[in-house]
């Protein structure tokens, strides 16, 4: 994995400028819409049941994140993620929260099975939740290191066949027995909400430029750490993170990513 | 048009300070509230059934967005569309991502006949869309420029008796055979979500305090570019822009619209 | 009240990292998560029937806003409610726009007597219109002082046995007979959308380390008031300001309590 293809991602998308379709959570809606539009795509929210295939359809990439769910909106999920893989669009799942209620877990296991998911993205405690290896999380942030989840990732992308991103202070991405770890990023981003989010939205536009899933994981989460980075630079606290974070994913360019990455590959 | 009667409007907003009921999408309600603060108007966000008639009943102007519909809110929007209209209360519509789904194209046009909207607000696809001259939209983005749209504005302002307001780089506001145009605004702002959301809000504000439909629609939109262009000087990118969009709002000055309005009216 | 007892509750949260569980409004979902986070607690959004039991069970606090109310939320909020109260876990209200309609001040009254607030926290129109002692409010923004409500924020605790406090440009906390009153705070927050929902979810936190309902809610709204001066010396308006606020919450020392405390108690 080197600077140059992670680039050309990037460049894709900011000349093609794909629509993804987001069925997320309220409180990060306005800011993985904000990191999608910096970053050069094209986002939608659009939850009801009543139109969900029709915008999955016509979407680069879906993501699915259950971090305030409702029985309404899990249907529309199992819907749209049908949609999607019918049509070979990827989708993109954010197990938020699995493990702290039972609600959560049995949820994000039907959306394994329904809604099909190419890409997983989780933190450590929500990944070996996922991969029933750990005891529960203590609500939406990680209690565990990326690499005490990495046999869960490795058997949840056996078992799914999708690749597993584990985010942490370093990333982890698990694609059958390859594994690529991601060394960027900073010490405050979990001090931000939703974040994580962010990130696994950033993985579905640059899946809907690459067709290779465990490219397309490796080079968002590269792409989210450096901006971390830049933007930690120039931040006195996670408020002022938030904003230049996105600044730094619209002011992105191949000499910040030549620069900054840091990644190994297994 | 000249910045004299838009800077009265202005001033009566931060006398009078509107109560401005917005029944809007989960993605914007954050930065449409402080957006509608920071020019000083006091914002309330409520959708449930239960309350939409009392609450618009007690409103200076009513929104109605479709952005993140649900069948649930297109109840509460058109009840509280029959509120307002009943009370001669101005109503401003936009109708978010019209086209891109049958859903939202139905609910758009029930929303024509059923909430009599006196103010609509949208990009030139939208609009297009929703006049029934477009060939679908791609999301929540515009593939047009407003003036494509003029001949779908003006249809839909006769048809409905509604001011149309079509925003892009130019604001193009049509009310009947008239036509303004203002030619204020920064590239920047479409790279921040639900900047188009912010317009329609503050249409509502304006629309609160100015009996004129069509002088607040252009009012709004010259403070919306203006403010942009000021916000933009200071801006590294969309997040530090959006940051810079709100203080400029509540720091706007007469001669800051003196300097910059570019209106024209035909 | 001094400043080392709330630097010691401020210590705690940062040590302890409460989950703190909300069930509240789409407009503040984000900053109340981001407020959490910046102070050093765990924030997590749920409002599922099906999960909140659940949640509330594993959570240091329970945090309930009536901010964007629906029926199918009300029954949630009751059952968390019932759990938290069940296994003594503190519970704070947020009633907001109680008084604006029928809807609000039925669940507000319905919640004090089922979901049993340990603090209620309100601007002064809402506390005098949740103590029946007003005549109706304008939307969710204050039109009255706190000490105007003084008198019901005093009937309203001896009534439910709740601290109560009474935000504003003094803020007011009342626990039976006892009244403390804290003098930080900036003009400039209340031109910020939802500071007040911030302000209750900060409440949460520090109920979540320190046992005594009346000094978790002084010590809360003490931070809240010196992180917004902290922010004013930097901001040039509203969207800086909430910014710098977050940055404030996350840099707070000792010695910020210590020069700026301004407290007094009757």
């Amino acid at each position: 994995m080197n600077h140059e293809i992670v680039w050309r991602d990037v460049e894709r998308i900011r000349a093609e400028v794909p629509l993804v379709h987001n069925i997320t959570n309220y409180v990060v809606m306005n800011t993985t819409a904000n990191a999608l539009l910096a970053i050069g795509a094209s986002p939608v929210m659009a939850h009801a049941i009543e139109e969900v295939e029709e915008m999955a359809a016509i979407a680069g990439a879906l993501v699915i994140n259950i971090g305030t769910l409702s029985a309404s909106w899990i249907e529309a999920m199992v819907k749209a993620g049908r949609t999607a893989a019918r049509r070979a669009i990827p989708i993109v799942l954010d197990p938020v929260g699995v493990g702290a209620t039972r609600f959560r877990t049995d949820t994000a296991r039907r959306l394994l099975e329904e809604a099909t998911p190419t890409i997983i993205r989780g933190n450590a405690s929500e990944i070996r939740a996922l991969a029933n290896a750990g005891a529960g999380t203590k609500g939406v942030d990680s209690t565990h290191t990326s690499d005490e989840a990495l046999d869960a990732a490795r058997a949840l992308s056996r078992q799914c066949g999708s690749v597993v991103v584990v985010s942490g202070a370093t990333d982890v991405i698990v694609a059958g027995d390859g594994v690529v770890r991601i060394h960027n990023g900073h010490a405050m981003m979990p001090r931000v909400t939703g974040l994580g989010c962010t990130a696994t939205a950033l993985v579905g536009a640059f899946a809907a430029v690459n067709p290779s899933a465990k490219q397309a994981a490796a080079h968002a989460m590269a792409v989210m750490g450096i901006a971390g980075e830049m933007a930690a630079g120039r931040a006195a606290g996670p408020g002022s993170f938030q904003m230049h974070f996105l600044d730094a994913l619209y002011l992105l360019q191949e000499s910040d990513i030549e620069r900054r990455l840091r990644a190994d590959e297994q």
